[in-house]
């Protein structure tokens, strides 16, 4: 719970890095003013990330007859990362130049047999090996290998605790990748990989309190808090798909009754279309993309089922998202993955409407409620985002030449 | 959003005062472990609140064979702070030593028709007079005065937005207190005021995250997120009372159906009692205390119909508290205000159960879940915090010799 100096210290590289990328290039003087930093911090923290090859100077800018700023921009080639989304049916890795690009991608399908931890394990190995040859990059440019694993996930341990779809119980992930990947590596999960990727690239990115609610099979909301994530003490914050939304209402896999994920959640919105139409052809039992998509492209052409179904599917979720924004008071709410990008506009703007039905109306007005802008995986991108954390948190060690050595010492928090 | 080494920097003064009250004395060593600051850091911290006056060196204790080490103790004579808890039937004044030890207290009754905000603030100033006319305190050793009001506050700009049962709109409070009371005046609201007397005294005091969950007329869980208060966005956070726990449920005051507080606030608890038992001798109409109270004794006596109430309103408190706990991953959920002071154990205990049909196992073995250990009024306590804590802040200011003048001027985030 302490914040250290240190961590103050690593927060504000965060933001200022998250800016170039943002305006890349971009001034001194902006920054500060975009970060609320004094423009001395600024430039030492910008001193710093020019020594670490992340950035250059890339030219001046004109200041209205005042002396030219200087303008500093993303190296590309300054270090290269990679992210791997592992999901159930498929690993797929992407490496991203330092302006977070994606340079280059390789996809890997899994079978289902295919699921003990040393058959993921070499699947991940090998994508990482064919993206980085696609890439063209030298093993030393690479700063760091994310990997997202669906479940609950120990980041610090690198242990995958608990993945209920592979029978996954306290697998030393990080451990097993490690005998095949010389990278440093950073282990997390899909929620937290989604929403770190809207703080840094994202609907997030600037503001001081986001939730990004993930839809997919299964469902949660990230939380991005006072310009950080929320992990809470034992790193599984989010799991808003297991809150209750209906009291004694449709049975969750968790064990529990009513669960937002049972409503909202993929499965749970085909039962909603077989609640509404039994026989509807938009189902296609035991294929959830492919019902997803066929009422996605139904309720493009106007049919009255598909469209009642996002209706009752957008009352749940409205009142799930009203939910959220009564309690955290949040400046934005994303909607996230695969169910949301497919479902897309005519779901936000039943969930806006849902939403303004249940919440109340001071924290509403504060609020905007966006679909995720993020063009590509936000799983893989999360993923390389941690990467990226991690290389500027460790860079902190071993650049910095003053300071007392208990600083260097204390463990983070 | 931002935070600046400022920030940091009260925050650590406040974590280092809130473990000298807690151990009161102790030593420099003691603190920089218990913190986890460095010693060179404490030893700067407690500098600064020695020149305060806040704290006094108070002796050496032996430490071994080794040096002995100094004790430092609240300085009892170093200030006073008044916190006043203002709610619908009464306004009751509190006075202070920095120990937050309760020096004297002052209570008006405020009938039904006197909630114009003129008279209010004729109660409370008098109140603050009275209270401090009771300690013998000069005028000049008032180092703040917190004031708690029911409903939505902007703290930043005094202004309460709203108090339904009043029906206040806009009222500017802190500029109508400010021509009765001279002090430094503090305004915000019971639930913040809760949830900060809970981090500096209670339950949440040295944890990561905690949630106070307020179990009065109005339902709500104030957010002490990593060593903090979370305000949201427009510093209204912590509305769990509104949160749909049964969709399509109880009609709320708020418009919505279903929401938390219809079930476990005193007129839901009231409404529990009610559908089990009609005509119950319990049952005190339109005297929620009352019936509380009549609760609280028969389940004392093991009265059947008193014990399923308490069942029955832990079931929907359970689901509510499960909801935060797998949302948040909190280290500890505290249960405070006269509702939960009141029901006590036998709730507590009910509520546990429930909860552990709702939660998921791993975030609910990371959790505790008391009753608040606070065993004064916890809003005017938090109320007088706020005052202890715009003390601190603004002492940085006044004392600060050395930085440069931009970070004094600084916005605060």
């Amino acid at each position: 719970m302490k914040r250290t100096s240190r961590d103050i210290r690593t927060a504000n590289r965060y933001e200022v890095l998250r800016r170039i990328i943002a305006g890349n290039p971009t001034s001194r003087q902006e920054l500060a003013a975009a970060t609320g930093l004094s423009l001395a911090t600024v430039a030492t923290l910008v001193g710093e990330l020019l020594d670490l090859r992340m950035i250059t100077e890339v030219g001046f800018e004109d200041s209205e007859g005042g002396r030219p700023r200087g303008l500093v921009g993303v190296n590309p080639t300054g270090g290269a990362l990679i992210g791997v989304d592992v999901a159930e049916t498929y690993v797929h890795a992407e490496l991203f130049d330092l302006a977070l690009n994606v340079v280059a991608r390789a996809e890997v399908d899994m079978e289902p047999g295919e699921s003990r931890p040393e058959q993921v394990v070499g699947h991940v190995a090998a994508a990482v090996g064919a993206v980085a040859a696609r890439a063209g990059v030298e093993a030393a440019r690479v700063l760091g290998v994310g990997v997202s694993v669906p479940g609950q996930v120990d980041r610090d341990t690198g242990v995958a605790e608990y993945a209920p779809n592979w029978n996954w119980h306290d697998v030393p992930l990080l451990g097993l990748l490690a005998e095949h990947i010389t990278h440093p590596l950073y282990l997390d999960n899909p929620l937290r990989a989604c929403t770190v990727a809207e703080l840094w690239f994202g609907a997030a990115r600037g503001r001081g309190d986001a939730v990004v609610v993930n839809l997919g099979t299964g469902v949660g909301a990230g939380l991005a808090l006072g310009g950080g994530l929320h992990r809470g003490v034992s790193n599984s914050a989010g799991e808003w798909g297991h809150t209750t939304l209906v009291l004694d209402g449709r049975l969750c896999h968790c064990g529990n009754h009513g669960c937002v994920e049972t409503y909202v959640g993929a499965p749970g919105i085909m039962q909603n279309l077989r609640e509404l139409s039994p026989g509807s052809r938009l189902l296609h039992p035991g294929d959830q993309t492919a019902t997803i998509d066929a009422l996605a492209h139904a309720v493009a052409e106007g049919d009255p089922v598909a469209l009642k179904v996002v209706q009752e599917t957008a009352r749940y979720l409205g009142a799930g998202v009203a939910d959220l924004i009564n309690l955290l008071n949040p400046e934005v709410v994303v909607l996230s993955s695969w169910v949301a990008s497919r479902l897309g506009e005519p779901l936000l703007a039943e969930v806006r409407r849902a939403v303004t039905r249940h919440a109340l109306r001071r924290p509403l007005a504060a609020t905007e409620i966006v679909l995720s802008p993020i063009p590509t995986d936000p799983v893989s991108l999360g993923a390389a985002t941690f990467a990226l954390e991690g290389a500027l948190r460790s860079a902190g060690h071993r650049t910095r030449s003053a300071g007392p050595a208990r600083s260097r010492t204390a463990p983070p928090s």
